[in-house]
């Protein structure tokens, strides 16, 4: 897994996950949103990180007694301890949030451990304490029940599904108070590049139109004038 | 377009959403709520405003590229533009939030134009910004990847579904920290006269039950003593 | 019904949703989760109460006029007014929040009488209002219009499915930040009691785990060490 | 329960469950179809009979093991045998298809016993069989896990919904290649009567726009001609 | 609307939905299959026409009464005269088959005036009827009610979605036993030239594997070997 | 992968899926039926074998052009001339129908390899000629679009989830007109015998219904004269 690069983090910690889909659309890339996951808490700051993922599969009732996670090599469990830092874990949970995804006590052991985030398709439980730890979480909603009820851990580190979005081993996950987009590994550069220009863009029409301005030639900026204020905002700015 | 009177207009600002889809229950409307929306902020005053509105479709991919933005007449850009000031600009994005119905630099724009409010029956992108705006906004969820990945604006102020209501421009829209509800242009006089007045026996009742009293006789006010006492706290808060 | 035990309801009252739920897991209980609601204001303290029920059927335009609340004996108001203080209020709305379940004053009334909360798998109307008062209430979403328009209340402390769990009258149900959770009336003492050693176990858990502990070994406590370590902590904290 | 006449019962066999909506809506009735339900074999001919109902809650694992099925009183059981001869059997399953309502062997019975037909909002088990089967049955689709799984027969000849209908016992409920339409006890013979005589002025119009008339003026029938016409086939036709 | 040339619509006619979307697919096009409609009788000849469009948005009770259809200019009635011959009616009802989108009569009158086909993404009533008829029809399911129940028509031939595809007129819609494909108008003549070779391809490949050939090198061709048996094949033939 | 023994498959070729999920569900397993699939063809016979695996992950645009195909050891390709005879060819499509999960070609290949069946939790194209091949295909409902429009072939033959059931490598996977089961390997042996003893039961007791016997006693055989009656029914019908 090549290393995301310092200052590509540090710049998408600063970019939209609307702008970084805004970027990956124009290469194209139509799904990379997970949908329908929400920040349990919307104010902690911008997450990046790479992907490390756990899919699950439907539990099957003689595989998962209650007694299954004494066993020190259960996938999840395993994936927990072994996830790197500066990563974010991401669960396929096949969109199933009527049992929990994991559970706060998990969640802390990988804040502990300095991963970046943690994200699953499915639920946590223990969903207001998770909300209250120094790390970015998503999920659909709470869900107390045990994992164990409707999901078996069955494999770390593979390409999986997520919120009916591609997730591969590698590919760095942003997350905001709105959401969490995944960009492709090879392009997580030129994203970050891109998408910390458009913000700088961005920043200044949002100033113009709280300003009076209309959106007509400003936004997009098909009026040359545009070009020629945005400069002059960059400088003043110092952006 | 028949104006909305200044007292109408107060008058419901004043009365809830609940309270005003029960008096159009009184008048055999049964599917006038907007369902399945929420305030990006519950906190923001009521909004009340005649409906102007947009129609969406599923975007074509070759009519839908980056650049479409770039002709001033596209109608999302254009509709912007030319919602009236008061008016409530309602969106018809086909229940659709897996891509944006507006951002927030187009929701600023309407603010900045005096536009009441916005709701569609999709989601916003930029919605942690738009929460933050001075003008009351109504969606499923948040939704990042930008509106052309699934919706293609094609018709500016006809008659739409949103959320399953039936939407005629020039109805009343009226929003609450609860949701949105629409009202039929030729009841919005009547409505709000009836929805005050409602609005004043409920908050009597609410004072009653609050102090202790039975709901039977009192809601509805089928004992006569009920009638009389509201009659006394009418007098007593001049309402 | 077999009156619920100060004691459990005590322990009750400190034992997450969460908890609960894997002491049910362990009895092979696995839909006691009321699933899909959420608590209208997360702040709340605990609820924790025996059901009493009610049961909505589709409503028939014929039998739901809104002048049939004036019938004192209508179903709903007379639930409202019999439900037991102490109990929690259950409602069966077939999982519909197109239309409320109930509203304000009706849950004000269930606050005064001394009702220990109120659950519906539909949605509440003047849900901003409801969040405010001193009574835990658990729904799927607001929703304004009156409960006539979809639901006609039929039966009063009868078994019924909510969010697909069974809740039979005088089952134990308990509410937090998370969710609802049902305890068959037989297993209240035994759950209560296992759930208060459980989350005595789970608060030591993640004070190691947030000084840096593995859960490897410690959750669950497979290495000897942790045993002795909780003995101590026990010893230590008093629990 | 009132007994549905004879003839009552002979008209009904002969309309359509789009012509009955359509004389309902008339009425005001606007949710009296069993919604996605569909016959196990359309070619079936029309089931007509007074509703006997049954009603499902959610299945509690410990009141469930297949030996309840042992006690001669189980609900489920004795409502078979207890089912009328000429009513149609109708199940409220939460419309949860994902275990069986019932299977060929209790629909056997049915048949046996004289019942006119049987209704399921969630899924028949041997469904192969009991399509074969010469007695009218509608459902969701098939569903081979046996009913315990996810069920639980908590009542019968109550109020109950199904498929977003409501059903009161002794309702009028009748079938067709289309769906299931529930007539209110009370309007049977009326709707009976007066959708006698709408399929014949419907099987007057299909005769005549087969023949290449316009609808325009002829259905509805705002051209007079169209009533002298009509008259004119009613002669012809002895209808 | 330019016309659909006779002999684009002859080898629309001899190619599948699954080749015209893999067409479609090469070119760029992901969403043009109108999702979750079928055939009420899969085995009528496959359909091939000119959208020419009806749009429906949620019935409006005031404006809904059974006497709406005396109106002779009322939408739906008006656009099953006007709809050309040849062409196919598509219907956007909202995905909502709970009421009918139209019934036998109005698709008899299509069908006699030379129309192509019908599509609704809800649902017909009079189905068992309309599957007799000689025009093919696509829907979601059978639903009985009359369509004012919940829709109201508002709009003839303007862009609509269908199954959440866009769907302009003049479009060229082509159905078979397995769904409907919507091709934009001005791609018509090249994916039906296109398609009409990938579909001898595909007969060839189909005959050689049904020999007992492997799918390696043969689908896709990427053996040379393959396309000079191809070659043969089509001399052969005669294709 | 132990071998499934040929009388185990003989016996399970004349259970059917209902009977095999009570089997189950005796042994505590309530989730093995794939949901929502059902036979493009009902009237095929009964598909027995081991389960061998396709798991899907979303496709992300840049990994599929149309031409990923040429790629011989591309998974779906690979796996279709891997899976070995006698084997169900069992994939995860996630429960996504929008696009294809394979199509007539590709299921003709596996007819001729000696497969045994094919099962998705999508849909397949070219249904039409699935049904008429020779091999039993279950689906959720067909689906014209190229698989890689949504879906991207990732792993081989892993533990997978179909329908909400978990299928491992090796389980044995029964289906008939009613659906699919799957049959944890180890128990496969076990659910047949027993399978097939209550096969004969239920078979006697479908006579006996349908002779006029009452279901109590009869059904379970709570009346000790239902075995004797059995045991005479068995001599008679060599059973």
């Amino acid at each position: 897994m090549a290393k995301l690069k310092p200052e590509t983090r540090d710049k998408l910690k600063t970019v939209s996950t609307a702008t970084i889909a805004t970027a990956l659309f124009k290469r194209g890339f139509r799904n990379q949103m997970i949908q329908g996951v929400q920040p349990l808490d919307p104010t902690k700051p911008a997450m990046v990180g790479e992907a490390f993922t756990l899919r699950y599969i439907p539990a099957r009732e003689d595989l998962n007694p209650i007694t299954v996670f004494q066993d020190r090599s259960h996938p999840q469990r395993k994936a927990i301890e072994d996830c790197p830092p500066g990563c974010v874990f991401v669960i396929d949970s096949r969109k199933d949030a009527r049992a929990a995804s994991a559970g706060s006590i998990l969640v802390t052991r990988l804040m502990k451990r300095g991963v970046a985030g943690i994200v699953t398709d499915g639920g946590f439980r223990d969903a207001p304490e998770i909300a209250k730890l120094a790390i970015p979480a998503y999920h659909k909603r709470p869900s107390a029940p045990t994992n164990i009820t409707l999901h078996q851990a069955i494999d770390v580190n593979v390409p999986i599904g997520c919120g009916d979005a591609p997730v591969f081993p590698g590919d760095v996950v942003v997350g905001d108070g709105e959401g969490v987009v995944v960009i492709p590994a090879h392009l997580a550069d030129e994203i970050a590049a891109e998408g910390f220009e458009m913000t700088a863009f961005e920043d200044f029409v949002a100033e113009e139109v709280m300003r009076g301005r209309s959106i007509l030639g400003l936004y997009p900026a098909t009026d040359p004038q545009t070009n020629v204020d945005f400069a002059a905002w960059r400088k003043k700015h110092n952006r």
